[in-house]
C-alpha cells in the first residue's frame, strides 16, 4: 500500500440569480470552494530531494458531472522534484497570473461574488486565464526570509492560445503579504498583435479585527485593455467570518472590428458570511450585485441569459450552501 | 489522511439474448449488482449533528467505459447534514419513486430480469425515472417505530423533464415491509399536459422459508397510462438464494399522434440462482422471458434489435456471472 | 474499510520530435511508463480460491486528460477467479498477442522508441492491437516448472474488429525467457478475407553484464503482410540502465485498392538511459530515429505532421523525463 493522500471538497448550494428581469433558481455548488477529489503523495529520495505527484479532479455535486468535460484531472495534474533549490513542477496547474489575483480575492474566486468573472481574455483564445496545460514551473524554496517567487512556461505545441510565459514575486512578513505577477500568452493574431498580457499587483494586511485584501490588474491585447480593482475585507465574527468586497472593472480601447469598449465598465458589490460547523464543514451565504454600464455583460455565474440587447442590465445573485472537506 | 471509505462492486457476466429470431452473445455485466466505485465519509460535528458526502461512479467492467458518458459520478453525488431531525441530502441521487418499486423487485432491477424495463416514462422527456439531478431530499430519522419517509424536490433550472416533486412513506415491522411512493415530473407539454405522474405501492413479507415481494405501479401522462404488477419470491437454498418473479405490464390510452397503445401489453417470467462464494463474492445465473403482445417492444437489455415490425415477438435472455464487492 | 490497493504512475517528459523538416516541442509524458491510476484487490475465498478485481485508468499528466476519451478504465477493467487451476479473468485487458511482443521490447512500448508504432493492423478495423474489450482469458498457474500459457477469447457482439481469439505459450528458466503468441481478429471483410492474423516469437537472455531481448512478428490480412524484427539490449550502468534497440519493419503485398506496399519499409534505432533516483522515481532520456523508405510513414508519437507526400522522410525524437510510481 503506497503512501497516497486522498482529499476532496464537496460544496453544494441553492442559488438564485437575476439577470435583468430573467431569474433562475438552481441547486448549484462551488459557492465557497470548488468541489474536487484528489490524490497526492510525496516520496523522500534522500539528500533533501523529494518527488511528488498531485492529481485533482473537479466536479459538480448537483449533477455528478465533471467540471471540465475534456479534462478529468482538470484542476491539477503534476509531478514535482523539490529540495533545497525549490521545486520544479511539471504538468497542468494554475498560472502565476491567476494565483496573483485569486489569492487576493476575499471570496476566493468562488460563488456568486467570484472575481474571476472580470478576468477577461479580451476576446482572444488565451487558454491560460486560470490554468495552463503543459506547464513547467519553478518555485523558490520557503526559507528566503519571506520572499517567494515562481516562473512558469508552457510551449505552444502549435496551438494558438497555449504558449505562456509568466512569473510572480511575493513577500510576506507578519500581517503583510504583497505580490506582483506578470504573464503573456501567444494567441491568434489580431491587428498585428499576438500577445495577450496580464499584470496584477495584490496584497493583504491582517489588522487582527479585520483583514484587508485586494488587487489591481490590467489585461491588454492589441488596442484593448481591461483594468480591475478589487478591495475586500474579512472580519472574524462569532463562529465564522464576514466577507465583503467591492470590484471595479474598467474597459477601454476598440476591438479589431472597430467596436468601442469604453462603455463596457461594471462594478460589483458583495457580502457574505461563512459559519464554521467544524474545521472541515461550513454553512455559507453570499449575495452579490453586478452593476453593468451600457455595453457590459458581466453576470453572476449559474444564471439565466442576460436580456439582449442588454443596455446596462444588472446581474444579482445569492447562494446559501454547505461545504464539506475531507 | 482523511476518514474516507472506498467501496465498489465489479460484476461481469456472459449473456445471451434472443429477440425474435435475432440473437446476441456478449460479455456483459451488472447482472446481479451494478458495477461501481465510490468514496464516502461522515464527520461528527458534535451535538448529534453529522456531515457526510457520497460520490459513486458507475462503469462497465466488460469495456472499461462509464455507465453514463455525461456524468462520471452518475450513481450518486451528494452532501448531507443529519441528526436527530433526520437527514437533509443534496445532489444527484435516486428518486423516491424509483426506490419505491426497485426495493420490491426481487431481482434488484438488475440483469436480464430487470423490472426497470417496464418503468416507462410514456414517451416524455422525464429525466427522473431512476435518479434526479439537483435533488433536495429530506429523510426522517430511524427511530420512528418502523415508520420512515422521504420527500424530494428538484428544480427545473429551465430544462423540461428535470423538475420533480415526490415522496415516499414506508413502514417496516418484523417480517413485513410496505411502502407507498408518488412523484411528478414537469415535462415538455403534450395535449395540454406537462405532468408525468408515477405512483407505486410495494411490499414484502418474509415467511422464513421464503420471502414474498412485489409492487403495483401506475405511470400516467396525458391520455397514456402504464400499469405494472410485479410479484417475486426468494428462497434460501443451500449456500445461496433462489429467485423468481412474474411481471405484467398493461398499457392503455392514445399517444398525442393518435396511436392506440392498448395492445402494447407484456409479461415477463424470470428465474435465477445466486451462489455465495463469500459475503462479498457470488456466482449467479438468471433466465428471463418477455412475452410481448402485438404492439409491445420490451426487451431484455444488452441484446440485438427486435425484428421490425415486431408483431409480438418475444425477448429471452440468460446470463451467468460473477459479482465481487469491495 | 475494504482491502483495496491504490497504485499509479505519473510520467512527464519534455519531448522534441522532427518529422521531415517539421518540428514540435512539447511537454509530453509516458516516456518510460504510461501514466495511470488504479485500484485492485484480492479476496481469499478459502480452499485455495481467490476473487480479485483490477481497475486501471490511463491519463496524460501534461494536460490532465484521459488517455482514452471513450473508456475511463481503458488500461484494465477485470474481475478474476483464481486458484490451483490458474486464473479466469474477465473484462478489458491486454491481448496475448500484444504482451507477446511488448514484453520483449526493451523500451516497454513507451516513449519515442516505442515499438508499438510498427504494430500495424494493416488498415483493418481490428480493435485488439493492444487490448480487447469483453475478453475472457484463462492463465495457467505459476507452478508448471517455468511453463506458462494464456488463451483469450472476445465475442464480436456484432461489431467488426472486436471478435478475437488468441493465445500465448511461454517458458522461463534462469536467464532465459521465450514466448510464442498467436491471435486472430474478425474484421470488416476485404478481398473475401475477414481475419486479421498476428503471430510473434519473443525471447530474452540475461548475461548479467547485459540482457538481450527481442522478437520477430508477422501481421497478415488478405494480401498484406508486415514483418517486424526488434533486437534490444539493456546494460546496468551506475545507478541506472542503458537501453538500445534496432527495429526493422518489412511491409509486403497489395491493398484492396491495388496499392503496392513493398516500399513501405522502415527501420528504427534508439538509445536511452534510465537513472533511478529510488525504486519508485527515475529520470530518463531516450533518442530514436525512424528511417522511412519511400512509401513508409512511421513516426515518433507526439510530433508534427509528416510532410505530404512523405517520400521517405525520417522521424526523429528525443525526450527527457521523470517517472514516479506510487
Amino acid at each position: 500500500q503506497s503512501n497516497v493522500t486522498l482529499f476532496g471538497v464537496v460544496d453544494v448550494a441553492a442559488r438564485h440569480v437575476k439577470n435583468g428581469d430573467n431569474t433562475l433558481r438552481s441547486l448549484s455548488g462551488n459557492g465557497l470552494n470548488s468541489s474536487r477529489l484528489g490524490f497526492r503523495g510525496v516520496e523522500d529520495l534522500g539528500g533533501g530531494l523529494k518527488a511528488g505527484f498531485w492529481l485533482e479532479h473537479g466536479f459538480n455535486v448537483d449533477t455528478g458531472t465533471q467540471s471540465d468535460a475534456a479534462r478529468f484531472w482538470n484542476r491539477r495534474s503534476t509531478v514535482s522534484l523539490s529540495g533545497g533549490f525549490g521545486e520544479l513542477r511539471l504538468g497542468r496547474d494554475f498560472t502565476p497570473t491567476y494565483t496573483g489575483f485569486a489569492d487576493y480575492d476575499v471570496f476566493g474566486t468562488n460563488g456568486v461574488a467570484d472575481a474571476g468573472k472580470f478576468n477577461s481574455v479580451l476576446g482572444t483564445n488565451a487558454d491560460t486565464a486560470t490554468r495552463s496545460d503543459n506547464e513547467v514551473s519553478y518555485f523558490t524554496p520557503g526559507n528566503l526570509g519571506g520572499f517567494r517567487a515562481q516562473v512558469s512556461f508552457a510551449p505552444s505545441e502549435k496551438v494558438a492560445g497555449k504558449k505562456y510565459m509568466g512569473g510572480r514575486v511575493a513577500y510576506g512578513a507578519g500581517p503583510l503579504d504583497v505580490s506582483l505577477a506578470y504573464g503573456q500568452t501567444t494567441v491568434t493574431p489580431s491587428a498585428g498583435e499576438d500577445k495577450y498580457k496580464f499584470v496584477v499587483l495584490g496584497g493583504s494586511y491582517d489588522f487582527g479585527v479585520a483583514k484587508l485584501t485586494g488587487y489591481v490588474s490590467q489585461a491588454e491585447f492589441a488596442n484593448l485593455e481591461m483594468q480591475v480593482a478589487n478591495i475586500g475585507v474579512q472580519v472574524p465574527l462569532g463562529q465564522g467570518i464576514l466577507r465583503a468586497s467591492y470590484i471595479r472593472a474598467d474597459a477601454s480601447g476598440r476591438t479589431a472590428a472597430g467596436a468601442n469598449t469604453e462603455n463596457n465598465d461594471a462594478n460589483q458589490i458583495a457580502l457574505g458570511y461563512v459559519y464554521n460547523l467544524s474545521k472541515r464543514t461550513a454553512l455559507y451565504t453570499t449575495v452579490a450585485r453586478v452593476n453593468n454600464k451600457a455595453g457590459a455583460t458581466f453576470v453572476v455565474s449559474g444564471g439565466p441569459a442576460l436580456p439582449s440587447p442588454n443596455n446596462g442590465k444588472d446581474s444579482t445573485g445569492v447562494d446559501f450552501g454547505l461545504r464539506h472537506s475531507f
